[in-house]
């Protein structure tokens, strides 16, 4: 099926998912859903745009200008795309009240009930390192599994290996920044002892018949170095690729990218011979440009962007600072581009509202306050 | 000059201006400069990527698959672009708190020192409608004016044309909905009615040498009507042309939009032959999908982007809901884009921070908080 056939009978599939799913809805979910029907359908907008390069020459020249360019803006956008939670892990690492654990379970099995099928639970790190986390034994044990989801945890070393393989983890993630200094301060290791480390752990998380995924930090900026060279980006991502990692997570950990800067690196990685199915976005929102950045990703074709319920999280260098990208505001953005998550926005709020609730804080997704403003108007149940 | 030659003179410069200010900053702010100048420079990207038509069609079919769109996604990128700032007017008329006159001169003021060229500082409307507003001749007359800067205000009609007159503003705006529902709740008339009345001030203002703007609000989403269909847009898009505006902003007042949407809309327009010249956006943060919204626009080759300091304002019908994108962080984007502005973005966290401190609340802008969160770690003055 070309391109244009295939989206026009996903399109359409697509288009009654949004219907389903609008009927269920309030008001205000109904207009973005309606909206992003009439003014944005794939469908209509595949039938209005010139497609293919042949229809780029073509339209050069026309009196539009710069609005030539519009048709290819969105062409390689994928039909789906994984949301990759982070927020049990990445998210509630740096909070500073420590959730229980009923809270935690509640939290990851609120959000695979609401469609999320790959999500990074806790991290098998010594208690001392980050006692948000110490009860991740617990966590991975007690947890309620459901069938065709990858559960995955942060490990630094073997022995977490270890424990993380006894919980009956099917996925296991190690974590490298494409900075020196941050590695020397983060996790006390030159970039060369962490490639020894990380290799013994894959090889023996493969053994065991888990998959791997890469983290790569700082990837867009360093809080020690400033600038990271994409060479050094490159090393890392290699690296982590030639120990088989089947997906490497790009990091804007401190939350400085922009779209410009974030397509430039990865047409960099697709230039080195990276493949779209082994690249993961993964953006801080702290200036506020995550959702940016994530759509211009999109554009490049990535098809796995990471989040965390309600934007949890915060970098321990800036607080009061955002954390990552929230998952509601991720899935509304995505849903209303016609971009299928398998997530039911309708039900993340409630589980953040739990989230923030047991924490004693607001949490910064906007969806969520959005949709909170919504419930009060109306007299819907949150 | 063609595009890549001038694109490596232009980014030179560009780089040389963001050196410059790199210097001044502090750590964290270092850090994005610098890393946009080394991941993204303007002139080696231009060398790295295909540019023009052909290279599209060459670049087809290699290896990296989608990757070969990314050279497209920014080649309509516009070097400057204006930051039409917004919160004075549209930032404040909403906020439960009045802000005093001294407040108000100082804030607008402190914009126009960081370099802001356009600006909207008032509305001349009945103050029973906004009394937030109702200092509107003290605010246009007791201002310090500044040579080479358009200080705009709303007006609704003739009487209020003939203060902003009497006011020495040298230029106005109109205000529509693309929703018929929503004119006849917001301004309780009907579309025609509202272009008669226009028509009048519009004559009255050329006359008179102003200039006129003219906004168009639920562009992408009505709060009533939900989808608005691109026939409604066009329609009061065009009248509003047809009256003799120099600009029309395009609104998503409710917040709702995406990114697909947002490039659907402008290509519409650009197809029935506006230009981009006389295009602005203004887009809310309600969903945090703002500064994506902003991207897209750009990418199109949008050069006027609206927006409100700290991201002031918030709609009446979604309490707690976010306002205007913040100015810090449009800014704070743009420059990392390499697009200047010609606002020195250091010196807007203080301005942003007092205005929060006399409207007794936390502002949205995640780029303030994030500089504050800097200073404290540095013990750097705001």
């Amino acid at each position: 099926m070309g391109r244009t056939e295939r989206d026009a009978s996903e399109g359409a599939t697509r288009d009654a998912a949004l219907k389903r799913r609008s009927a269920k809805r309030g008001t205000m979910s109904t207009v973005s859903s309606a909206v992003s029907e009439t003014n944005a359908p794939a469908q209509g907008l595949q039938g209005a745009m010139p497609s293919g390069p042949g229809a780029v020459v073509g339209g050069v020249g026309s009196q539009a200008g710069a609005g030539d360019f519009t048709g290819h803006l969105f062409d390689a956008l994928p039909d789906h795309v994984d949301v990759y939670e982070v927020g049990p892990r990445d998210g509630l690492q740096n909070e500073r009240t420590i959730l229980p654990l009923d809270a935690k379970l509640a939290m990851i099995e609120g959000l695979v009930d609401a469609g999320i099928r790959r999500i990074e639970i806790t991290s098998f790190v010594n208690p001392r390192w980050i006692p948000a986390l110490a009860d991740h034994m617990e966590v991975a044990t007690k947890l309620r599994r459901r069938e065709g989801v990858y559960y995955s945890a942060l490990v630094p070393n073997l022995r977490g290996l270890d424990s993380a393989s006894r919980a009956g983890m099917n996925e296991v993630a190690i974590f490298m920044a494409a900075s020196a200094t941050h590695n020397r301060k983060n996790i006390n290791k030159t970039t060369a002892q962490a490639f020894e480390t990380y290799a013994e752990v894959c090889r023996e998380a493969l053994d065991r018949g888990m998959r791997v995924r890469g983290y790569v930090s700082c990837v867009f900026g360093c809080p020690y170095e400033g600038q990271v060279p994409f060479e050094n980006v490159w090393q890392v991502a290699r690296g982590l690729l030639d120990l088989g990692v089947y997906e490497l997570s790009l990091g804007d950990t401190i939350g400085v990218a922009n779209p410009r800067q974030v397509a430039w690196v990865l047409r960099k990685l697709l230039a080195e011979g990276v493949d779209l199915s082994q690249i993961a976005v993964h953006f801080h929102d702290t200036r506020g440009t995550a959702l940016a950045n994530v759509a211009v990703a999109l554009q490049l074709g990535v098809r796995t962007v990471d989040s965390s319920l309600g934007g949890l999280g915060g970098c321990p260098y800036a607080p009061g600072a955002s954390g990552n990208v929230a998952t509601e505001d991720v899935v509304y953005m995505l849903e209303g581009m016609g971009v299928e998550t398998g997530i039911d926005l309708d039900q993340l709020p409630a589980v953040s509202l739990e989230v923030a609730s047991r924490l004693g804080r607001e949490l910064p997704s906007k969806y969520t306050k959005a949709h909170v403003g919504h419930c009060a108007r109306t007299g819907a149940a949150v």
